[in-house]
């Protein structure tokens, strides 16, 4: 599997909008078992994405989708910034599909 | 909804050993939606685990039962370091149960 933690900073004010385009764009997407959208607990401005894929390609096909287009076009404006992107392999744990 | 990122530091060549007994403590703890634990890519002894919960307290509760608490005895020895710790609202996504 494929994961990746990320953590984005949205502009001042606009972190709900942010989230809500980015739920709406990630919905369908396959081989994505898990794509988390999280507020910080702490700071007001920025969410936390935690993705699971069952592989690296199904992550790159996901960026060419319609619905994910749409929503890195109505999203980026409401971006300051991507403050960190970590890579992982996630091994299991309930919420994702046995393997 | 209650969410944790954290970072893990393994004692040098035992991320395999903790991640296994992670994993079988956290196989059935109510109130988790998600528990995922994975390997960072680059750092041989790092592990993260991201984790979503309905509330605090379903997971302030989990700590009490059996297999967690044999699972934090056994998997103790074998961690170097907390190295960070995240508190998140997760929002929902794909691999969360609707709410």
């Amino acid at each position: 599997m494929h994961g990746l933690i990320g953590k984005l900073r949205a502009q001042p004010g606009q972190r709900a909008a942010l989230a809500a385009i980015l739920l709406e764009g990630t919905a369908a997407m396959p081989g994505c078992q898990s794509y988390v959208v999280a507020e910080d607990a702490t700071d007001a401005d920025v969410l936390w994405i935690t993705e699971v894929w069952n592989s690296a390609a199904d992550h790159e096909a996901s960026l060419a989708l319609p619905a994910v287009r749409a929503a890195i076009t109505r999203g980026r404006p409401l971006i300051a910034g991507f403050e960190s992107q970590v890579r992982t392999r996630p091994l299991g744990g309930p919420g994702l599909a046995a393997d």
